[in-house]
């Protein structure tokens, strides 16, 4: 697959990441109503405006999220891909007829893409694992003895999933030193970050019956960058024995743009090395894992310049998002339109490569050096995190945009 | 408080599960569309219907579930409950109008009471923590250090939460017995309930604030019984690091009537002994408990009777619904309408006051003598588990109608 040209030229740019191959679906206001959208070049094209003018037939796209496109499903998906091709290939007559419905890309609001029905945050990046196992529990048990048998995870918070943008407020809870004898209550000392990939759900199942990993990749829409917030002293006094709750339920940042998972088909690639062959329920039947470079970067308040802190690529994953998927409806679980499944942290094996504060400094005790000459071990007030992530193809890349967030202080007063 | 009589004699009945004192909220239907009711006596009252009529000022009730309704907030949900006695009391002049708006509860199809935005589930109950702590980690690490300190909880799946009378399939999963090397995937073997109380929270709140466990207090709308599904085989290998999982998400069942918490007000109680006190965030202004007698029957298919396998009372709890909800709000976690929090099972210091066939047999090792003579250590396909609970008032009743469901055979072909 090459670069597919458009008459739009920011559309040609080999560097640029809404190529015409890319269209990802979000959601902008400029002025009216959120509705649905997709980015081409340095533009968005307001598809509920297109729908709602008769240029696209109805799909739900006149509308503030994605949801009820997403669950006409996969011929609808392909119908408008198809359709958007038509309208902006090079030689198309249709830039007259389309110019109307598009905005710079600067000059327009981008909303959360869609109503997340559940989160559910697997763990599914070896390195991450055995990085957070080897400091919460000693490297004897780093890595739990079921984690080479199934992609684990556990149900998150979807009331404080926030689009790319959205400033988070401090969280505070309960923590306990080690040496302490009793826990204390306030702001989080530990505030983190976490590099993820979130696979959007667009068709669901039914309540009983589970899916194979094949009907499980059928099932995605697309993907998003998220940046799983973790307070890291909250964490480690509560998730004995249920799991991360509150360390984890404040905000997790979500990319505004869901890049579909036909803009990534070039991008697929085999699973990793398994050490024990997986149960037949979790067995690809293809290439289920994606090369997606990915990168983070942290800015402190007033710094002219952000830090990269982290460089790596979802192929570290273990567990693809099909497969996660699949696991997550072996009891019968329902899935719906609209859930999110983040992949767990995607550290590769080097220090540069390890997508969370808590890894990078190794719990804090190596501090990381920016390059306005401070220093982080763990977030601070006034901090930027900003997460990027892209598939190289051959002249070509499709871009996710950005998944930006800023730390405000503790809402100290109830 | 006594009995407030109604020109319903059904309803005057001091055994009945629905006085006027009571007056739960579901949705139902008989014939056409689902809508809200209340329960009166042997009827159920169409509120959706008398709305529509304009015997209700517009209040969100001709609507298939109670959200519209229950988000308008306290003084709305005040004005229904006093617009209801008004109508149903003794003497009232409503008889001949209220009358076409009633059905008689046997002739009607009850809903999911309202659409579950997330289900968070708790483990508040002190005999029961102990317990399988106990049997899951060893009596020397039965209660988790962080447990005497705050209401540990997790968050749970709303997509498989189901209205009683819905039956269940039995969950598949991935297992390893202890003396295995390879972990296998089949039909759950140990497939339990959890007797439990949910909170239905009312009025949401703002990301990144916290609220009081007064606060907390006044969001809760009213309570359903809930039968926590749990297929332990599955918890056991699934449950560390992250929490339960695939062995809780495949369904959750509650009661089709929300008590609310107006007519709950008679039976509140202070909190039990503490042993440590709790932080001040979470220490209670009054009494938050409730004196609500339950218990949990268990039948054969087949079998001519249910055997009572469990009584207990919500008195057990260590932690009030209030404190839970002030606890998932510390980090800054959003709340919204119809957020659901599951107590955690309810067992007291008796076996026969065990809420889970894991403790009432002691995992498995003590089956249960049934009475038709059979025995069980877990549920076997055909079984039926029937949750009942009531708050016993001077010459009245407040029930929450019954919580059932049914095993049925799983689904082995994908």
């Amino acid at each position: 697959m090459s670069l597919l040209r458009s008459w739009l030229e920011t559309a040609n740019d080999p560097d640029g990441p809404f190529p015409m191959n890319n269209l990802p679906l979000g959601v902008f206001s400029a002025g009216g109503a959120p509705r649905c959208c997709t980015a081409i070049g340095d533009q968005v094209l307001d598809l509920g405006g297109m729908e709602r003018a008769g240029y696209l037939r109805p799909m739900g796209l006149d509308a503030p999220a994605l949801n009820d496109f997403m669950a006409k499903g996969p011929e609808t998906w392909a119908n408008l891909r198809a359709t958007l091709f038509g309208y902006l290939a090079e030689g198309s007559s249709a830039a007259g007829m389309l110019t109307p419905f598009m905005h710079p890309l600067d000059a327009v609001r981008l909303h959360l893409p869609f109503r997340v029905a559940e989160y559910t945050d697997f763990y599914a990046g070896r390195h991450h694992a055995e990085n957070v196992g080897t400091l919460f529990r000693g490297s004897e048990n780093a890595l739990p003895p079921n984690w080479l048998h199934m992609p684990i995870g556990y149900n998150g918070r979807s009331s404080t999933v926030i689009v790319s943008g959205t400033d988070v407020h401090r969280p505070q809870g309960q923590t306990k030193a080690p040496d302490a004898d009793l826990p204390t209550f306030g702001p989080c000392q530990r505030l983190d970050m976490e590099l993820e990939l979130g696979a959007v759900i667009g068709s669901p199942s039914t309540m009983g019956t589970r899916v194979s990993v094949a009907e499980a990749d059928a099932m995605i829409f697309g993907y998003v960058l998220l940046n799983d917030w973790s307070a890291r002293d909250i964490q480690a006094w509560e998730y004995q024995p249920l799991g991360p709750f509150q360390s984890k339920a404040f905000a997790t940042t979500i990319s505004p743009w869901v890049v579909t998972k036909a803009a990534l088909e070039p991008f697929r690639r085999l699973a990793p090395q398994r050490d024990i062959p997986l149960l037949p329920y979790l067995e690809e039947p293809g290439p289920m894992f994606y090369d997606i470079t990915l990168s983070a970067a942290l800015q402190p308040e007033g710094a002219d310049a952000a830090t990269t802190i982290c460089q790596t690529n979802a192929r570290e994953l273990y567990y693809s998002a099909a497969q996660q998927l699949a696991h997550h409806t072996a009891s019968g679980c329902a899935m719906r339109t609209g859930d999110l499944l983040g992949s767990g942290t995607i550290s590769g094996a080097d220090t540069g490569s390890h997508g969370s504060l808590l890894e990078l400094t190794w719990g804090g005790e190596n501090p990381l050096t920016l390059e306005n000459d401070g220093t982080r071990t763990f977030l601070e007030d006034g901090d930027r995190v900003t997460l990027h992530g892209h598939a190289q193809g051959d002249g070509y890349r499709i871009g996710f945009g950005e998944c930006t967030g800023r730390i405000l202080p503790a809402r100290t007063t109830p």
